[in-house]
């Protein structure tokens, strides 16, 4: 049996164990992990140090070297988080809503695990005990298949979280990593709908797409943003320039940072011109429309593929628009279902722009910068939804749920 | 421009003004709907005898003949069906649990259509009328695919309901069916991830498992159901006999039909020579296993292959098992995922079973048969989910429904 198979296998003959587990004893899984994180940290470190060794040798920019390695303060880091999740309310069990029906049926909705979760993610091992520690507290078994870069650090940290499961009631196989990461295997891992209830990829937009195009298991998209800001005519101009710094400049490299500026033209001479001082102050590169560019003397022409394109940079493309008709037409054309904001001072545009913007958070006056798990008081997240099936937006442990339902008669039969 | 690209352009061209169209314009456009039905039934009628002739020069057995055809008292119930959805409230607009932040932020969760829906599915015309309405109602434009046996009496019945959009201000281009029946054009359908937000498959296994396979849009599948009743040793026997029989032969062809009994040891001797009169009285064939043989004369010997069938027929499998774990052990083996029962007198039993049978609705002394929109007091359904993710069990219009969040602010920034 291949080793694909033969973990899933063992996800699938335990997740019903699993999802019968008493909050108390998840929780005491948890606390052993972050333990088990704190106290193996030597060791996390050494094989950590293997696959920064291999990404020097590779010749891996710095950027993504950063994100690879691990410290003492990034362990202590993720077992804080391991703690944090522990503080979280078990959304496993709740039943709502039962109701009675006229034959006398009670019919109710429990939240019950969604099973067996696949996680599909590149180099950042951090993920590794995230998503691990999400998908337990929720009553999900999971399957992670990491990057090849971090191999060594994700085999170390799945070892050393199997090992502390160890010392609670929680099956140890309710936490397990493929060795294997070859493209091949991955494709297979998409495939396994006899043993995989879902599938989250987390990653840049090739692989997110990759999943996309071959998994037959139920996906769900996360993590794309070509997010815009749209500044209507009558918004403060202070307010506007405050929050698109905030939005391009705070961190770039993230899915809800804002890539492409819509401007009212009646408001066009006010703002373009600060904008284009204070976004070059920042180092930011503008690409910017005929129209725009003639008030912004610093920014290069704007072609088709910019209003389509995620910079993740320090880049933002420019559009002066006639109305707010014409904002909504191009964010609808263009945006990939992630964040969009408006800055206006006018109730009813603010309230058309809700209602009219396909996306998963919409927003009024506010920095696209805030669609996060965190931010949105879930208290973690396992990813942000660009989909509009089972969860949009910021994805919490309620998310990583389905439900059942359950149906109490005395003897009815059909009519 | 292909048949199948110009129509889901046309769907997505319209589809964000279909989401903001108010309820009393939908259930104008619902009203005519019903009343072109009405009034143009022997056109309609005319296109299905097509259908029809067709039918008879193919040999299609008559049960399916009769699936096929459509008659004024069809038609009629069909504009009934439409009129009952008009009364169901609209699950599109509303708004839940806004939350302020500690920085002001106000969040809160407002339901959304998905967008375009495309359906697959097999020969009954009536699935036509009413998945296009649901789809309205929620306002979802759809892209209906059906089959080739009907596809005279579906483009009649589509060029009927779009006649009738004329009379609303419901764009036209909601509904809308594909001409060309091939099998690969709808494969190319299934991978239309540009215009379609979902694929709901309705049919049988084979038509499931090949959109399953196949598409790349997000899927719902529903529909197969290798539904279980447990006879517990404490179970009343009347009872049990009378939602056995309700469960297995009241109809026979539908998913909530039960496929497998299992029935406690201790109880095995006094129910199953009663069973045994009684299914073979409806003509049921019984393929039990050894242990239930000995105590059902006219029972065949079952395989392991009839354990896993879903016969739709009047055939059923009986198992003998030791307690309520190899029950359930046995049903979370076979099940897929959609109806299973107790029978039982024991409170502490009826909680586990509930508790651990992974499927859509677990029952509680009741026959599986209720599984259904209608009975569930959904008022209608597009179809019975077999899968976690989104929606379980019967979906009526709230699962034909998305959220977005929307986002209150007064010029936050991300620190």
């Amino acid at each position: 049996m291949s080793e694909l198979i033969e973990k899933c296998s063992a996800a699938k003959a335990i997740k019903n164990k699993l999802a019968v587990a008493p909050s108390t004893e998840k929780d005491r899984a948890l606390t052993e992990i972050a333990n088990a994180l704190i106290n193996n940290s030597a060791y996390i470190l050494k094989e950590n140090s293997k696959d920064i060794d291999n990404a020097i040798l590779a010749n891996m920019p710095i950027g993504m070297i950063d994100r690879l390695k691990l410290t003492e303060e990034r362990i202590r880091a993720m077992a804080d988080g391991v703690r944090d999740i522990i503080k979280l309310n078990d959304p496993v069990g709740e039943v709502t809503g039962i109701t009675e029906r006229p034959n006398g049926l009670k019919i109710g909705k429990k939240r019950v695990p969604i099973g067996v979760i696949g996680i599909i993610y590149e180099s950042r091992p951090n993920v590794t005990v995230d998503a691990a520690c999400l998908c337990l507290k929720s009553s999900n078994a999971v399957i992670l298949r990491g990057g090849k870069e971090a191999i060594n650090s994700n085999i170390a940290l799945v070892e050393v979280m199997r090992k502390a499961l160890l010392l609670s009631r929680i099956p140890q196989d309710s936490i397990q990593i493929l060795n294997d990461t070859s493209r091949e295997t991955a494709t297979e891992f998409m495939k396994q709908n006899e043993y995989l209830d879902l599938l989250i990829p987390r990653g840049g937009a090739g692989l997110i797409k990759s999943v996309v195009q071959n998994a037959t298991v139920p996906v769900i998209e996360t993590g794309t943003g070509n997010c815009h800001i749209f500044v209507d005519e009558t918004a403060d101009v202070d307010m506007a320039c405050e929050i698109i710094i905030n939005a391009k400049t705070q961190r770039t490299s993230v899915c809800n940072a804002c890539e492409s500026l819509l401007i009212h033209e009646n408001i066009a001479e006010k703002i373009l011109p600060r904008l284009n001082k204070e976004l070059t102050a920042k180092n930011v590169m503008i690409k910017a429309c005929e129209q725009a560019r003639k008030l912004m003397n610093d920014a290069v022409i704007a072609t088709e593929e910019d209003y389509g394109t995620e910079y993740l940079d320090l880049i933002i493309s420019v559009k002066v628009v006639a109305d707010i008709d014409e904002a909504i037409e191009h964010i609808n054309k263009y945006n990939t279902g992630h964040s969009e904001a408006i800055i206006t001072e006018s109730y009813k545009n603010s309230e058309k722009f809700l209602n009219e913007v396909d996306a998963a958070c919409v927003y009024v006056n506010a920095s696209t910068r805030f669609t996060d798990g965190f931010e949105f008081g879930f208290g973690a997240e396992i990813g942000i939804s660009t989909q509009k099936l089972h969860a949009r937006g910021p994805m919490g442990l309620n998310e990583l749920t389905s439900y059942k339902y359950i149906i109490y008669g005395n003897g009815q039969v059909r009519g």
